[in-house]
C-alpha cells in the first residue's frame, strides 16, 4: 500500500461538506490510524475542512511526527478535549460532528466548554466508519494475508491437541505461532474452550485439560499490518456421537446458507436470516444466542454487522464474518467461522481452510 | 482468594449509602469483575441498595450464571443502557450515580431515556476505582506472583539479544514465555525497542534488526490470575558510551529517589517531583516527557497516578509504577520501572531483578 491516509482524509472531507460540517472530532484509535497512520494509543484527532490536527500527551508526540504527514501535532495541554476544544474555537469551526458512541459524557463536556460559544455540535456518528467499512484494494490485500495466516495457524494446533493438554497452553501456542509468522499480535483474546466449556461463546482459556471424547472450540485472529482476521473451527477428540454430528451439520449448513446469501445489495439481516432459518429446520433456533457476523478490518469488530433485522445493505469492498453457533450449557457448543470479501459480482471466502468435522 | 466479591458489594453498599446513593452503574469491565467475578467482555453492572444486576447480551449469560454468586443475571432486550434503565424504573431507585468518564454520551441518553421520570442522576466518578486502589491481602499475594513472573520472563529473554534478531522476534518470545509460566496473557503490548526506537516510550515492536553498540527497551507485564505486573528494563548491546552510561545513572537515581519518597501518607505529586528532581540535576529534566507512575491491579492503569502536582495521597494497599525515563529523539532513551506496594509502615518492591546498567 502506498501512503494511502491523505486520500482518506480527502474522501472524509467531501463527507463533510455534504454534511454541513466544518469539522469532526475523531476519537477512535482505529478511525486515526485510518486517516493518519499514527498507531499511537492516546489522542484524538480533528479533520476539519482547513486542515488535520492530532492531539496526544508526551508520550506520543516524536511518534506522531515520525508516523504521519500532512497532520499538525498538538501536544496536548492540561486535559485532551480542553485542548481540542481550544484549537476549534481559535480555528473557528463553528459546525462541528462528534460520535456519541465514543465520546465520554465527561469528554463531550469538556469540548464544548472549551470550544466556547458560537460552536454548533452536531451528533454523526459513524462517519469515519462508513469509509472503513469498504475496503480499498490494498487493505483487502493485507485481509487476505490475514486470513490466511489465522487458518495456518489453527491447523498448525490441532495437532497439539492430546488429551492432558490444557486450554491456556493452545491459546500460548497459537498466539506465538500467530508472532512467528508476522502477526503483530492476536485480534482478540484467542477462544480455546474444552468439553463442556465450548457452551460459552466467549470461553476464556482455563487450565482445564483436554479429555478423550470431547469437543474443542478453537476462535483466533491474527493482526497482519493492522489489519485483522477471525476464524473458528471446532473438532471433536474421538468419534463424535450422532447428536454432535448432527449439531455439527445443523451449523454447517446454516454457515453455508449465509456465506450463499452474502451479495452485494444484499441486506445484512437477510443473511443472519439464512442461518437462522437452516438451524429452525434442525429444531436448534434457540441454540444461536448471537448475531451471524460482523465486519472485520482495523477492529476485530466493526461495519456492517450481520444480525437481526439489519437494513444495511452490504456493499463492494465490506468483509463480514459469518459464523453461526449453537450452544448448549453443560454439554457443549459449536461453532465455525469464515471471513467473507464483498466483491462488486462476487464472493471471496478469505479464510482457506476446509470445514467438515474434524475428529482427532 | 476466598470468594471476596459479596464482601466488597457490601463494601460499596457502605459508600452508596454514605454517599445518598440508591445505585450505581459500573459500565467497567474490570469495576464489574471486581465485584462480581463476571469475566465477561460484554455487559453492565448495576448495585443497588437491595441488589446486584448484571446485563449482559446472549453470548455470556451462561458463563455469568457460572461465574457469580448472589448477583441477578439479566440477558438485555434492546440496548444495553436500555435494560439497565428499565431495570432501575421497576425497581424504584431513585438517587442514582453514574461514572461521566466511563458512559459515553449515548449510553447515558438511553439510560436516563429509559429509567423515566423520578429518577435522579448524580456524577460520581471513581467509587469502585477507589476500593480497588487498597489491595486486598490476597490481590497483592497476586500481584507478587505477577511481579517476579514479569521479572523472570525479562532476564530470560536477555539471553536473545543478539544483533540480528528482530523486535517482533523478541516480543512473541516475551508473551509466550508468560503464558507457559501461567499468565493469561500479557498486560499491554510488549514495548521491545532497539537503537533509535528507544526514544519513542511507547514504541511497537517491528521487523528492525538489533545492531551492535546500542539501547534495547523492555518494558512488558504479565496478567496472571487477573492482576497486572509492569516492569521495564534498559540494556545496551556492547559497552556503553559515556553519554548513555550518565543518562543511565541519572535515571537510576531518579526512580531510587521516587521510590525512596513512596510512604503511606505521602502525596503522589511529591513522588512524582523526587524523580523530576533528580533529572534536573542531570539536565535531562526536559528528557522525562512523561508521569512517573501510575497505579496497578486488575488494570495496567489505575489509581492512583503519580503524576506532577497529584494531591492524592498514597495508602496501604495502593500498588504502583515508578517509571521516570530520558528520551532524545534520533538518539534513544532510557526507563527503568518497578512495581512498588504501600504498606503501613513500609514499602515493597515487587519487581526484583537488578536496576544496574545491563551490558550484553
Amino acid at each position: 500500500m502506498s501512503e494511502p491516509f491523505s486520500k482518506r482524509r480527502s474522501a472524509l472531507r467531501t463527507r463533510l461538506a455534504a454534511a454541513g460540517l466544518d469539522a469532526l472530532v475523531v476519537p477512535q484509535t482505529a478511525n486515526w490510524y485510518y486517516l493518519t497512520g499514527f498507531t499511537g494509543e492516546a489522542g484524538a484527532l480533528v479533520v476539519s475542512r482547513k486542515g488535520t490536527a492530532l492531539f496526544t500527551d508526551g508520550r506520543f508526540t516524536t511518534q506522531a511526527r515520525e508516523e504521519t504527514r500532512g497532520v499538525r501535532i498538538v501536544q496536548q495541554k492540561g486535559s485532551l478535549y480542553e485542548s481540542v476544544g481550544q484549537w476549534l474555537r481559535a480555528g473557528g469551526s463553528k459546525r462541528i460532528g462528534y460520535d456519541a458512541g465514543a465520546l465520554s459524557v465527561e469528554q463531550f463536556r469538556r469540548l464544548r466548554r472549551a470550544g466556547g460559544r458560537g460552536r454548533k455540535w452536531l451528533e454523526r456518528s459513524g462517519v469515519v466508519e462508513g469509509l472503513r467499512a469498504c475496503k480499498e484494494a490494498g487493505e483487502l490485500a493485507q485481509m487476505r494475508k490475514a486470513a490466511v495466516l489465522a487458518g495456518e495457524v489453527l491447523e498448525s494446533v490441532l495437532r497439539l491437541l492430546k488429551p492432558g493438554v490444557r486450554e491456556v497452553e493452545i491459546a500460548a501456542e497459537i498466539e506465538y505461532r500467530m508472532r512467528r509468522e508476522g502477526a503483530s499480535g492476536a485480534a482478540f483474546e484467542s477462544i480455546v474452550a474444552f468439553g463442556e466449556r465450548t457452551a460459552l461463546p466467549h470461553a476464556r482459556p482455563t487450565t482445564r485439560k483436554l479429555r478423550k471424547n470431547e469437543l474443542v472450540v478453537l476462535d483466533l485472529g491474527a493482526i497482519l499490518a493492522h489489519y485483522c482476521s477471525d476464524i473458528t473451527r471446532t473438532v471433536y477428540v474421538g468419534r463424535a456421537p450422532k447428536r454432535i454430528r448432527n449439531w455439527y451439520q445443523g451449523v454447517l449448513e446454516a454457515q453455508q446458507a449465509a456465506i450463499a446469501t452474502v451479495r452485494a445489495g444484499v441486506e445484512c439481516g437477510e443473511v443472519d436470516a439464512a442461518a437462522r432459518r437452516v438451524l429452525a429446520g434442525y429444531g436448534l433456533e434457540r441454540r444461536f444466542v448471537h448475531s451471524t457476523g460482523h465486519g472485520l478490518g482495523l477492529e476485530v469488530h466493526e461495519e456492517p454487522r450481520v444480525a437481526r433485522g439489519q437494513k444495511q445493505r452490504l456493499a463492494p469492498g465490506n468483509v463480514v464474518t459469518i459464523e453461526p453457533g449453537v450452544y448448549v450449557a453443560g454439554v457443549g457448543g459449536i461453532r465455525i467461522e469464515d471471513d467473507v470479501a464483498v466483491h462488486l459480482q462476487s464472493t471471496e471466502v478469505l479464510t482457506r481452510i476446509p470445514r467438515d468435522l474434524i475428529e482427532i
